[in-house]
């Protein structure tokens, strides 16, 4: 079992920043993702691309907002459990909350902070006869760790940025890289497009286009798949099926949790500090409404900020917080690190 | 008279990133602050510190923070009335706003934005007999524009990082440069007593303390002033007397604009735009309150960015808008200027 004092469900970068905030009220976080790295929409759909409208970045990429958070919230050593979805809330009499994963892992908080933005990012699949069979035994909608690949064999599937990413980066790891795409064009960033074409006739990746995958093979685990290319069909050894057709986020359980819904987005009390109709549950963030809600990634960061208040009401009932203001109290982490400014000097000069 | 959109009264962090958000929307700012320089109290009391809870920085410098949010706020072409304080609101019959500052200037705008912070800064005033009858005349509270002390004698007074930095910025223009502080000790960052003490040495400051102005002489204009050390009267001769004595907000005359004050603050509707109590005139920043308000940096810009909604739509009645993320639409400046994400292309490979 888990603990901690905030259960965020969600590691987009409105979960990130509730890191650090709560940090500042001295209380701990753990944050679950579907994804099996942080970031939610940003680090999934468009890292590479520049967000125009966080205040005090003219231009950032939206990977290296995602970098800055968890930086910025490193201090405060938060605990993940990336790769797992959070199917599971159940009330404990005490107040405190049970969330459980579809991997079966437990985590018990007195607070839990959805920020699950737009869903949970699932996997669009292909239909192929039998894939469910195959799935984590050679079939893999996302990547988790490259490592995995390496020195085996891989078909990757898809026409776009990830597909053609994923195919520059393992040519390095796999010992054999197969694109299929049924499609001849690719859409995608004008550099990854060239890379993988400078790679193609390199033979260092086997592209196949216009193509699609048909069938899968092998006992217990994918030995090779049939595509089927100007309707002739053609088997190849491989040890991984990879399509990666995108991913799209789906509320999903938390829908069943018993939470106030509005379509497909959680009701809170924006008066206050965005407290869900189950007290002690709150959302931040895309995945909350309100009236005049905006999903920007500016909200979610003040919307954390007031939640973590709320929380840390719950957590010491009857104390005071007096906010400080962290340019003059500095910034004391869990790791025994401390920031602070550098400190006016009483002197005489002459 | 000055027209825009939205004026906005106080040009601190809330009300330069409100130049931003409103620029998306297509609407136009002009920003009205009483101090010579936009930042609020970021440039005027801690510019060289640094701020950890910016979401995304780990660490900026308030003056930096300032910069970026000019730099990002730029394209849309604000206006500036600086070193002028709002003085009175006149509602107009077909509700918008004229407003006025201290020294007449008229603003004319359908929607006001107050970003007044704590309060307009206004200088401390040392009690010495006759200052008032000088000001203007060679007493200076606030440095506007340093080569106004070109070739000028200046006798600095005061004991802090103001007193310092602006007694070494003008040994480079004006002829004579005099500091007196009434204790031998000065309090600041290291770095700009070492500087003090270094010019003093070189004879490029004349250091005088523990020492105080007592007395201003001059014929319509500053000529010389008298100041007591170890009870003795000395009398230099000076062209200007500037004491640094520090700012301090005041909530000032917009206390009297029938707004709802609570606090020494404006309450304004949390649930929806931030709006007062008078249609037409919003309260954003650190100026206003409701339950559970934070008066952080982050908040203000959450603020800003629901209240350009609300002005949206009074400006462009009837209109609807449907929020666009600067990531997929770019961004297109009054000026003339556009910024966007490189596009994805769709290219065949092979
Ligand atoms: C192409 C594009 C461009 C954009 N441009 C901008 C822009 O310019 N400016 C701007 O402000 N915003 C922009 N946005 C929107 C911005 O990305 C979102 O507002 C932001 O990501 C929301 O952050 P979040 O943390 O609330 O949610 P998300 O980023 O959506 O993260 C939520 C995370 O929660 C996880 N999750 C959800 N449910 C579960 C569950 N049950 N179990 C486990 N994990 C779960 C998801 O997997 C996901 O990783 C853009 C979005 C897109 C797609
Ligand atoms: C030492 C210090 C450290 C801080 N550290 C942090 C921190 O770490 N994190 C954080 O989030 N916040 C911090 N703050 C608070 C932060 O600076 C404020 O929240 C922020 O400046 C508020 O921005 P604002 O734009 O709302 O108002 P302000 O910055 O106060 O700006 C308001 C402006 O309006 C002008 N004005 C007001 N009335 C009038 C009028 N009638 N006419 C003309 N002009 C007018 C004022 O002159 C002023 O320039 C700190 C503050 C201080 C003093």
């Amino acid at each position: 079992m888990i603990k901690t004092d905030i259960l965020i469900i969600g590691a987009g970068p409105t979960g990130l920043f509730t890191v650090f905030e709560a940090g500042l009220l001295k209380l701990k976080c753990h944050l679950i993702d579907a994804l099996p790295q942080p970031g939610g929409q940003c680090s999934e759909i468009y890292p590479k691309k520049p967000i125009y409208d966080i205040p005090g970045f003219p231009e950032i990429l939206a990977g290296d907002l995602t970098k800055n958070l968890l930086e910025q919230g490193k201090q405060f050593e938060p605990g993940f459990t990336l790769g797992e979805r959070a199917e599971t809330i159940e009330k404990q009499d005490d107040g405190s909350f049970i969330v459980t994963t579809n991997k079966g892992t437990k985590h018990h908080a007195p607070v839990v902070a959805i920020a699950g933005g737009l869903g949970s990012f699932e996997p669009r699949k292909p239909a192929i006869e039998g894939i469910a069979g195959y799935e984590d035994k050679g079939v893999e909608y996302i990547i988790k760790d490259p490592e995995f690949y390496r020195d085996k064999k891989v078909v990757i599937s898809g026409g776009g940025d990830s597909a053609l990413d994923w195919s520059i980066f393992l040519t390095d790891v796999a010992s054999e890289v197969t694109l299929i795409h049924r499609r001849n064009e690719f859409r995608g960033a004008l550099d990854s497009v060239e890379k993988v074409r400078e790679l193609t006739l390199l033979n260092k990746i086997n592209l196949i286009t216009p193509a699609e995958v048909k069938g899968l093979h092998g006992d217990g685990k994918i030995e090779a798949i049939t595509y089927v290319k100007d309707g002739e069909e053609t088997k190849i050894e491989t040890d991984h099926f990879i399509p990666l057709f995108g991913l799209s986020p789906k509320l999903g359980p938390i829908g069943n949790w018993g939470l106030d819904i509005e379509k497909n987005a959680i009701k809170v009390d924006n008066s206050l500090n965005y407290q869900t109709n189950i007290p002690g549950v709150f959302a931040i963030g895309d995945v909350n409404t309100y009236p005049e809600k905006l999903k920007l990634i500016l909200c979610g960061f003040h919307e954390a900020t007031l939640m973590c208040q709320a929380a840390y009401r719950i957590i010491n009932p009857g104390k005071k917080y007096v906010l400080k203001y962290t340019t003059v109290s500095g910034i004391d982490g869990f790791d025994g690190t401390r920031k602070e400014a550098p400190k006016a000097v009483v002197q005489a000069i002459n």
